[in-house]
């Protein structure tokens, strides 16, 4: 092993975090905490060694550490165009650092001991990212606004992050890749195995376009407490997270808990109150734990760059009314809507004389806010309320 | 003239109030002013004697007090089972006197000099109602939530109030009129008109069974000064508004900020995100002036007696993994999700002796949680996830 690479991490430090990763399951508190204590490359060989590093529980697995051939992993893993990257390397996203706070560490959310990734994307581009996740089983609804908000979101520059899985997670990715922008898989196995395999093609040309992630060694199989794990990552790696369609008690409800543990914004796509997979959504929002998105703007004012994605206020369509002078308003506003009044009772009610109403009934006539007939003045049917 | 009624207002102040709100239109702040200060009775007084109280501003219309005859005003409601509700009268709903704070006067939201009213229903059982408000063009789902929301609430025993429009307003009446329960309109107009007029069976079957309330005396007509007052009303008369469906700028949203204004509760029903009626109420809710509710038990949750309407916490459907043992839920949480691996590789993922490992996957198979073949084990696929 020589020393350190230009900008990067020492090879001593990154074969030691190959081998710690195939060691241990991802977020393993036990590993968090040595880690950061030593060194990876004294962690590492101080388990190698078998001199326990003042905690008992590691020792049972430390033995198959000398069995591990990390040179020969990040070899084939270069072959198969997968790199290893590293805290320190100039690519490492410094935002999942945000992981090695005592608190995350305890509930198992330590920081990765690395990232593999495979793709052209690089990790550092995702600190202005947008995680879009949701249910497997979505709606039709559902995945139309996960690929409309994917493709807003990419469109502006920020890195669309999803699982791969079906549902809202595909709709996301191909939202973005629709419009040829920036979209990354995060996955809860190795970045070489397709999970689920329906989604090979969707993966290969993420790897070939965007970028597949993972903290798993390649090779390693999906397990539930993996994509527990995974959606601390997703959660991490972006800038907030936005939940399409989620049923209760979901995955992406976890990741939405995650991000907002990690000051991340929380947001929720609404949907019908009589639809399953918004119920989960909406208790977020109920609870005040998310904020109600219905667009890419609306996403992007909430995680953008302060005023650089500001929303325009929706506005109903200009109204006529809106044009007129305070005098006509007064007038229109004291003109029946059903019924026809005549002048003096609509002079009355607007509290004007009557000469002055009447020049105003005409004059919201020829713009047709009113109307007049034999029996009186009465609204338009256009300028109802 | 004759002094007081038994635990009621003066017949003076009753007639001064009925003369007045024959002169002015709903929340005129010179109106509310004077009879704060004055009383009513003294103010008509003043006005019928062209003594100006102070501001010129009232005589112009004082003249016309002297034609009016408003014994025979009551006489005739009286007749068309139309009874005149003035502060002091045991069901005066005392909560429409928070519109008395100067804030609100001067915005044209005084309180009311009196209420008219029609129907079995009291005004001062109001005092918990709940606002059902929304768009005239609902989609089939506004109206059904509308429905199902006044169904709910009107079941529980609140009175649901709401204007008598077409849309939500008219499945709000009907759905607690489907329960039996008790249901008020308030109107724009006279209560012995009917606006729009394919709602006049609807009105009556509200006078009959529920209550149809305006502060605009019989004969009068709607216009559009009268439906923002109206509006104030609803608000300033329920404990909370719910919006169910609401374009941008509509009459329902006035009635929210109303509501919000007056402390009340607001609550906003979300629908899906390409629904333009939706469009109002995601506005309100992101912008954090609503509460989201899905239902009438969020909604009693909001408005309810303290503790006497607490919503259940949605959970999804039980697992049968959270009656497992710890060291069982480790060792489904180590086996792969698609390919299957033998019992030493989960025993290591799970971190558990490898006897401890295989009686716990023999066990997790009992329940149907995880499969063997010749491959090894994997989840079973109800237990993804």
């Amino acid at each position: 092993m020589t020393g350190r690479t230009t900008g990067g991490a020492s090879d001593a430090d990154r074969l030691a975090r190959v081998a710690l990763s195939r060691l241990g399951e991802p977020g393993d508190p036990r590993f968090a905490v040595h880690t950061a204590q030593m060194g990876a490359s004294a962690f590492h060989d101080a388990l190698l060694h078998e001199r326990d590093p003042g905690s008992g529980v590691v020792t049972d697995v430390a033995t198959r550490l000398a069995s591990m051939e990390p040179e020969r992993d990040l070899e084939l893993a270069a072959r198969m165009g997968i790199r290893f990257v590293v805290p320190g390397d100039p690519e490492w996203p410094r935002q999942v650092d945000d992981l090695s706070a005592a608190g995350e560490v305890q509930r198992r959310g330590g920081p990765p001991l690395g990232l593999w990734a495979r793709g052209p994307l690089r990790l550092d581009r995702l600190l202005g990212s947008v995680a879009v996740v949701g249910s497997r089983s979505a709606t039709t609804y559902g995945s139309d606004v996960a690929a409309t908000i994917g493709a807003g979101v990419a469109q502006a520059g920020f890195p669309v992050v999803s699982g791969a899985a079906f549902g809202i997670d595909q709709a996301a990715h191909r939202g973005a890749l629709a419009v040829d922008g920036p979209t990354v898989a995060v996955l809860a196995c190795g970045v070489d195995r397709a999970y689920p395999a329906a989604h090979r093609s969707l993966l290969e040309h993420l790897a070939g376009h965007g970028l597949v992630v993972s903290e798993l060694p390649p090779g390693s199989a999906p397990t539930r407490l993996r994509f527990l794990a995974r959606n601390r990552l997703i959660a991490a790696l972006t800038r907030g997270t936005v939940v399409v369609e989620a049923a209760v008690r979901s995955g992406a409800l976890s990741t939405a808990n995650w991000a907002g543990r990690l000051n991340r914004a929380v947001m929720g796509v609404p949907g019908p109150v009589t639809s399953a997979p918004s119920q989960g959504v909406h208790e977020l929002l109920r609870l005040g734990a998310g904020t109600l998105v219905t667009s890419a703007e609306d996403v992007l004012e909430m995680v953008g760059v302060s005023g650089a994605h500001l929303v325009e206020e929706p506005r109903g369509p200009e109204r006529q009314r809106d044009r007129l002078s305070l005098r006509h308003q007064q007038v229109l506003d004291a003109v029946p809507v059903a019924r026809a009044a005549h002048v003096d009772s609509i002079s009355r009610t607007a509290g004007l004389p009557i000469s002055d109403t009447g020049n105003a009934l005409i004059r919201l006539r020829e713009v047709g806010l009113v109307v007049a007939d034999r029996d009186g003045w009465r609204l338009a049917a256009l300028a109802h309320r």
